[in-house]
């Protein structure tokens, strides 16, 4: 299925020279001619953050194997998307692939998660995109499943078509491909971060607090995201950047009173 | 309306010294007892980014009338509602309210905007959220529109219910009040910025890249919120935190094989 006119962009938010992004190419030059712009630093939790107060910077490196654009990029995850559509890549790419992203982007998380909203952001400009995580959070993670997987996903892509939304949440349990049971198409789950911040001291005497909680899933419906790892199922979530709660548009036109 | 055990939230991404949060707290003591945490420092465009990497500061303050409760985080717009609920509030908020911004968060700006971001972290953890944006970025703006609808507006919540997502998007015309048509509750509409990012040389021979672009509106049907403001409507967008595509679920479970 190789296509050297298919561009494949590839991106992430734990920085160019982690193991996942490193995955992620080797699997995406199957496809297509490959072009990299990435963090150079980690870029987890930045979610759709992007950088108009500073300066970018961009370097060319000469990390990967077969693949002639590459940089590393001083900005978040979504800066390195922008800058690669207008300054790097010779055209638009028919493909962004971001990730591997070492953690779980499952649930609510894809709010916070750079690797996705780098995706979103291919996404918004019209590029069809797919974030990959796998369910492991050690920069020393285990690729094999995930190389299995993000392969089975781009060729069901660019087989059988992409979602409408142009956008997808694959979420990978951290266990032997041949431990997989398939892919489940998912929604969302519901669940949130319960905050329960650190507060320390500094060497001054001065309190400081460092970010700590627990995630609490309150779903009770088994078709969501969450559930499918947890029994060894890839999940596949289709995302949407439109945000708007349809549902809520007629009931606030209903109950509120509409002058000024 | 007024009542002293519903406890309001009040932050921004523009920094605790902006005009526009002193204009919302000012609105929101008419119908609570306020409490403050907000940015030290302008976090526009920061979407949902969280620090994980850093501690975070808080300082006391005392620079609104009648507030006891007032801090200036050194985070994020969602590290301040973080911090707030945690550490800061002597009970969870009945409210939160977030601006007023300068400038607009219409159409997808939404997914890039502090402002917006934080009162979606709020309402993800089941307290109502609203976003206040004013279609003007000066740093100087006139508030007094601004005023007059974040008081209808939070009278209507009180009124007459929040919407079910428990977060609007609520964006004003920069006119005078009495010129302003009324309000609309619309759908975000369809719109991306395209990038034209500035190249430059810093003094040393190295180039930079500056963040620059067109907002570029595609979408052709009235009710959505850009329309709406354009003609001076108040345009309150539900927003959900659901971003599951669930047309494209049905889609993808037709058309792709799902073994792995």
């Amino acid at each position: 299925m190789f296509d050297k006119n298919r561009l494949i962009l590839v991106t992430n938010d734990d920085g160019i020279t982690s193991k996942g992004i490193k995955a992620l190419i080797e699997v995406a030059q199957h496809y297509g001619t490959v072009a990299v712009v990435a963090p150079n630093s980690p870029q987890s939790a930045m979610g759709h953050a992007i950088t108009i107060s500073q300066p970018l910077r961009l370097q060319k490196v000469d990390i990967f194997d077969g693949v002639d654009i590459a940089y590393a990029c001083s900005g978040t995850p979504v800066d390195c998307v922008k800058l690669a559509i207008d300054k790097v890549l010779p055209s638009k790419p028919s493909l962004c692939l971001s990730g591997v992203n070492h953690g779980s982007n499952i649930a609510t998380n894809v709010i916070y998660s750079g690797t996705m909203s780098a995706a979103m952001e291919a996404a918004m400009s019209h590029i069809p995109a797919i974030g990959f995580s796998l369910m492991c959070y050690s920069s020393n993670a285990d690729m094999d499943t995930a190389k299995v997987v993000a392969h089975k996903i781009i060729r069901q892509v660019l087989q059988n078509g992409m979602a409408q939304c142009n956008l997808l949440n694959v979420n990978i349990p951290d266990v032997a491909a041949s431990a997989l049971k398939g892919i489940k198409i998912c929604r969302q789950a519901k669940a949130y971060w319960k905050e329960n911040y650190s507060e320390r001291t500094d060497p001054i005497g001065r309190k400081y607090y460092w970010l700590s909680g627990d995630f609490i899933n309150y779903d009770t419906v088994a078709d969501n995201d969450l559930h499918a790892v947890n029994n060894n199922y890839v999940a596949v979530v289709p995302v949407q950047h439109d945000l708007t709660a349809y549902k809520d548009m007629q009931r606030l036109n209903e109950q509120w009173t509409l002058d000024v």
